[in-house]
């Protein structure tokens, strides 16, 4: 239930640690904040272990990664793992460098995140070494669809079962999955990629909704994926001719903050397959 | 006076030179700008120097520190000190973390800022050595109310005579401290906690309001309490019930911006003990 | 033609790579996005090169320069100019401080941008060796007005035909010149100086314009300008009393995402001198 894992999170007002980057780091923290949580950006390497410490999970997000900011992604995502708090990996650019891409798969490899939650074109790079990625979008040519549906949650599924990690990729169509099941949701607007950094509200609201949802992470992670997408469409629908980008930004976080379990249970449009 | 602290930042556009966080860096240009002076955020190790000497104060916030920073914020507080234009320090996570505690301490120390301005977790941490923090937001435990309120007073004098340094409190009642007089301000909305920086952005107004009322800083920084706190009111007013966090962080801006000496005087609720 | 520009740049949505400074980076990729383009951030020096290879051009904005960002601005320039795609150059603070004043110059030496865009300040400092800058505003003194226009737009030219760059002077009249001929610009508000950031918004937009419209430069540049102030003015014209610089940024932004070629080509108000 969607509702219960909303209502977990703002009962418990889960502290959540960011190591993200600089462009959308505003939007995430009062994204966390609109979700009923509470937020914490701390990215020296002699503050993250004690930060990760008081928090209730490691949100990592690579999209301006640097020579100071790598080293403590691996210090704090360690550190959380060995204090048993879950860790999610947004690998924003991967496949667009090398460095973003090798960053990526080292924390893969050596962090092993509960949750890795990207675009396709980000997926499919960790996934199969290669994406069809354009700079921090994913590419059309990778998009998920009706027509590759079937394919996508195969791939999805696969990846999940070849790293352990739940697999959450946003795009038109949206899915979350282990290696067993996939939900496939199918909330949001095409607006909201007009938008930056509503994929990086999205991790750092996910992150949120598994430190508070434990016991079932995936549902979790499904259930911020559809109050993103409804929050998307609550907003659009506010919306005034003269209103752009800017506009529809401040609405969807406003719809996040006016959102209840009742309100998402109702709006969130999904499947499992 | 409030009304001619705030009409002595109007008339004479003071430049704060902010080394501040990547979280709420934006809102703090933005609320500067607000209330009449004009931000320059500069953190290079070769910068500071500089900059501060075209400045009329320092704005120091320490919530995202890091290696390249922490030396900066040495750097262009002693320059100030020296240049004699006023410095203030707002400790972000002070208690948090050891770097975040130990940094703090040692700018009070080796800077000696003229205004201290943080949470009651991070003044208890500078005046005790400990608060209960969470994360960057108070704690419960530590919150100032009708029941503490001598105690709380007699705690910030206290600091105020030991570290020589104006105490900024903020909460739901807000103190604003030197060694023999306290101003209790009850201004503000508590819906101002969900949106991030509201005292980030506080203490950039803080520092335009020392620079531009020198010979009277105490209350100067108990006027810019008040500003921020009827903006908070003012903002909340206006809110309609689509409204969540993030426009309401705008419409605090927008308030700030078109404040006037007359209604902060005639709006902002204080006493002094 | 103004318009043409403008819908080069809808239709071939350009990827602009960013090194920028964090005070007004998520205005900047909202900017991009709404004039249709689509923004990347990077500025560590092992991911520039693999970033500006995928991208259109690139937009380097020196306002928070620091020891890790500035090699990044020089390998990520040397590799644009290696791949022939365009350079523009911000240089905020120019005259403000010593590191400013010297990592401008050498961009313009070692990189050779194709557009020099900054406010008439910073344009001096790099013409003359000395403006008299206001930390990242231009002074007053300097400011380009009805009186000097004659002189200023000879001091575009010459700039211009020293450098080999075009040169964009933004404020109250706006000039954007090269060595024979220079677009004086008419639109915009005062207002849009208590707004953090609108110069940087400019920047990047005016990256994207110079990628979709190689074969006209100057036109392009010319063309973001008037779109910058048009939106200005009709953000301005949506302004309720209550409104203040929050919302006006907002407005703008929503202003570049609703413009079309049409509206662009009549609301420009130029001349070419």
């Amino acid at each position: 239930m969607f509702k219960t894992c909303l209502e977990n999170v703002k009962k418990s007002v889960p502290l959540v640690h960011n190591i993200t980057n600089y462009v959308t780091v505003n939007d995430v923290a009062n994204a966390i904040l609109a979700c009923g949580a509470s937020p914490i950006m701390s990215d020296c390497a002699d503050d993250v272990c004690d930060i990760i410490s008081i928090c209730g999970g490691l949100n990592i997000n690579i999209g301006t990664l640097n020579f100071l900011t790598i080293p403590s992604m691996f210090l704090a995502g360690s550190k959380a793992k060995e204090l048993n708090k879950p860790v999610l990996l947004d690998p924003v650019g991967a496949g667009a460098s090398k460095l973003r891409t090798d960053t990526a798969l080292k924390i893969l490899d050596e962090v092993k995140p509960d949750v890795i939650r990207g675009n396709i074109s980000e997926i499919k790079t960790l996934a199969c070494g290669s994406g069809n990625t354009q700079g921090v979008d994913a590419s059309e040519a990778d998009a998920v669809n009706e027509e590759n549906l079937q394919k996508s949650v195969k791939l999805v599924k696969s990846l999940s079962n070849a790293t352990g990690s739940i697999i959450a990729v946003t795009g038109k169509i949206d899915l979350v999955s282990n290696a067993e099941k996939c939900y496939v949701i199918r909330n949001g607007r095409a607006r909201m990629s007009k938008i930056t950094g509503t994929g990086c509200q999205l991790s750092g609201i996910m992150t949120a909704y598994i430190i508070a949802n434990r016991q079932n992470m995936i549902e979790a992670a499904a259930a911020a994926v559809a109050l993103m997408g409804l929050s998307g469409e609550i907003a659009y629908s506010n919306l005034l001719p003269s209103d752009g980008n800017s506009t529809y930004r401040n609405r969807i976080i406003d719809a996040i903050y006016n959102m209840d379990g009742e309100a998402l249970e109702k709006g969130a449009k999904y499947e499992i397959m």
